[in-house]
């Protein structure tokens, strides 16, 4: 790789030591029982994800006329917030391209920061046009999220700390969704160690660059679909698809509900907030997606950028599939005492009612009757097992799900 | 203090160099606008909390009669995991006295590091008492949750860990429950840089260390209630209240409310999940309950152990108050196509329904028409009054909340 050199590296980390944060590891964790897995928590990263590192670093490096014009960059995430800092704190001025669609939350923390944010009528690649059309208009330079030599090397002095923290590491697993993260540190790890597994991690509904390796050629996406949001791009840049085809060992895939459950695992076991994309190396982790036996593995927790929203929702979801929230229908004759006789028997069981709903029209209700469904915290799946045993032992219809 | 040294606290660090993790100040964070705040994460101690580091040393410096006998303690939470790790790894037998209603998960948490666990039917004043009698009947050593020197000695190691991060700390917050890890703390601290400030907050609804400093004497409180459930004790310990007589500047109080918006607070701006214990010295912070404009400032986070149930709830409930969930009721006459109506102009406004209900039989239901529930996700609370505003300008009778 003529564009890039490990000196480039050493000098990001030089310029980011008093600007990034150097979150230490986190662990031994218990996220693969076979391995002592270990995390790099990114998510505690100003503007909360590892974007800040690259942009800064980029930015640092501008001519003073570059400076003067000012930069321009499109995104709707985290990209967007490590700009926007990176730019303020150098004193040059930033301009964010946003698709109107951008969560407010979003757009006002990246206004928060100092930069100038342009809404763009359309969907992310409008709102990338608006910016290459406005950076031709005014001369300003364009931060690109990934596809930069600059940028990769910022990304790379997370490969940087790791291998200082803990020399004898084994496989280091990282998010991947344009490439700049895991470009920037296998290149980094492999350069100084090349003994040291380096895997990337997509989401199965945005595995763009999965398919590239593949093909031996970049490919692009239709479309993309996947909680996972801050690695949902369409196609891999050219310096990052070429940096992971020499540097990368396996590019490997999770599903959303994968994703969610390693959200909600670093929330109950390390007290840990990461984002959809932050989660998938986590995700690979649990789910045995790499081989790592009797290894010591680092989980590059990439960001925690997650709105609450979202978040609440992958909790319940999660509840449910742990049997810790459970909905039940029960077939009810249409007389007084029914409730009250289904809500005892529950609660003599431990479980705690949070809705009750009658449904007297569906088609598979008994004319004089009606389906009671019953929403309930609960222990566990055995919880449940058992409170539908006793109330069908007591005589009342407990439909299927 | 004859009873507590500041070698003690030294040696106790020593001890537990090797075996607790030591996590960095998090910071400055814009939790109070006027102040530079950091926090001490010990969320992200093994455990989920920093009770490790006390059961831990006291453990360590049993007599070997002792240690052959095991330990026993009382506690649902984050002690009985501290008590059960730091003997498991001492190779002791441990007994956690539990009472009966306890959270499963918490029970099997505590299993999993290695100690037997005694359910007591009752709350948890019975299983204390039962821990008395088997500690009696067998011999074996009670690790008090704070009353006791070498236990306060450990948790001074935080004390000593910020000053030796940040030597020029204005202000250290803490949370107090038994009094435990202020005793420690404020002794470590104080005696090192009488300097500092150490100020303790409790919960407004167990208030039992802020009415024994009012009164001069220790209290004890009949009942508490506060969802910050690590520290709702109802009495202060002899040692732990001589202590902060002696040591802390001032022990102020955070309601439920607060403590759940200093929760949220973590999740969003710090990625960090708190318990409720844990976050009140930062609800302390927010809610501008100790004066420190322009200071230096560290808050302990002392915990992370909340069930996902309560955090969803917390969540949800700051959804509601920050207008990021909204409910509201319209009158409708009982005809077709206005409900199609309703859900289009809420759509176009950019908001998601997340819920529809009819009732047709509420007092202030017209006799030929229905209220219409709608709950949906919304952006903010003026997001909410225009929509109101838009279905009062399109003839629909919106109902005061």
């Amino acid at each position: 790789m003529a564009e890039l050199e490990i000196a480039e590296v050493f000098n990001a980390a030089k310029v980011l030591r008093d600007v990034a944060r150097h979150p230490l590891l986190i662990g031994p964790t218990k996220i693969n029982p076979q391995a002592k897995v270990y995390l790099k928590p990114e998510n505690l990263q100003y503007t909360g994800a590892f974007k800040l590192r690259g942009a800064y670093y980029k930015i640092s490096q501008l001519t003073p006329e570059e400076r003067e014009r000012g930069v321009i960059a499109c995104s709707a995430g985290n990209h967007a917030q490590g700009v926007a800092l990176s730019a303020t704190a150098n004193g040059i001025k930033s301009l964010i391209c946003l698709p109107a669609g951008a969560p407010i939350s979003k757009v006002e923390a990246t206004k928060a920061l100092g930069a100038e944010v342009c809404m763009v009528q359309g969907v992310y690649d409008d709102a990338y046009n608006k910016a290459l059309e406005l950076q031709k208009e005014h001369g300003y330079t364009l931060i690109h999220p990934f596809n930069d030599p600059k940028v990769i090397a910022g990304q790379g002095t997370i490969g940087l700390e790791i291998l200082e923290e803990m020399p004898d590491v084994d496989i280091v697993i990282c998010p991947v969704g344009g490439g700049g993260l895991i470009a920037g540190v296998a290149f980094a790890i492999k350069t100084l160690n090349p003994n040291v597994k380096v895997y990337g991690v997509q989401a199965e509904g945005a595995p763009s660059m999965v398919n590239s390796l593949k093909d031996g050629q970049r490919v692009h996406l239709d479309s993309v679909a996947t909680i996972a949001d801050g690695i949902a791009v369409k196609e891999p840049g050219s310096l990052t698809y070429d940096l992971c085809k020499q540097y990368v060992d396996e590019v490997v895939t999770v599903s959303d509900d994968e994703i969610a459950a390693a959200i909600l695992k670093l929330i109950e076991q390390q007290k840990l907030v990461a984002e959809g994309a932050g989660a998938v190396s986590v995700a690979a982790a649990m789910f045995d997606k790499i081989p790592m036996a009797g290894k010591k593995v680092v989980c590059i927790v990439s960001g925690g950028n997650i709105d609450v929203t979202s978040l609440n929702r992958v909790i319940t979801r999660g509840l449910v599939k742990s049997g810790r929230d459970a909905t039940i229908s029960i077939n009810l004759s249409d007389k007084p005492g029914q409730l009250a006789e289904v809500c005892g028997i529950i609660g003599a069981m431990g479980a705690n009612i949070l809705s009750v709903r009658h449904e007297r029209n569906s088609s598979h209700t008994q004319i004089n009757g009606c389906t009671l469904r019953v929403e309930m915290e609960t222990r566990n799946n055995q919880h449940i097992t058992l409170i539908k045993k006793e109330l069908k032992n007591r005589g009342f219809e407990v439909m299927k799900d």
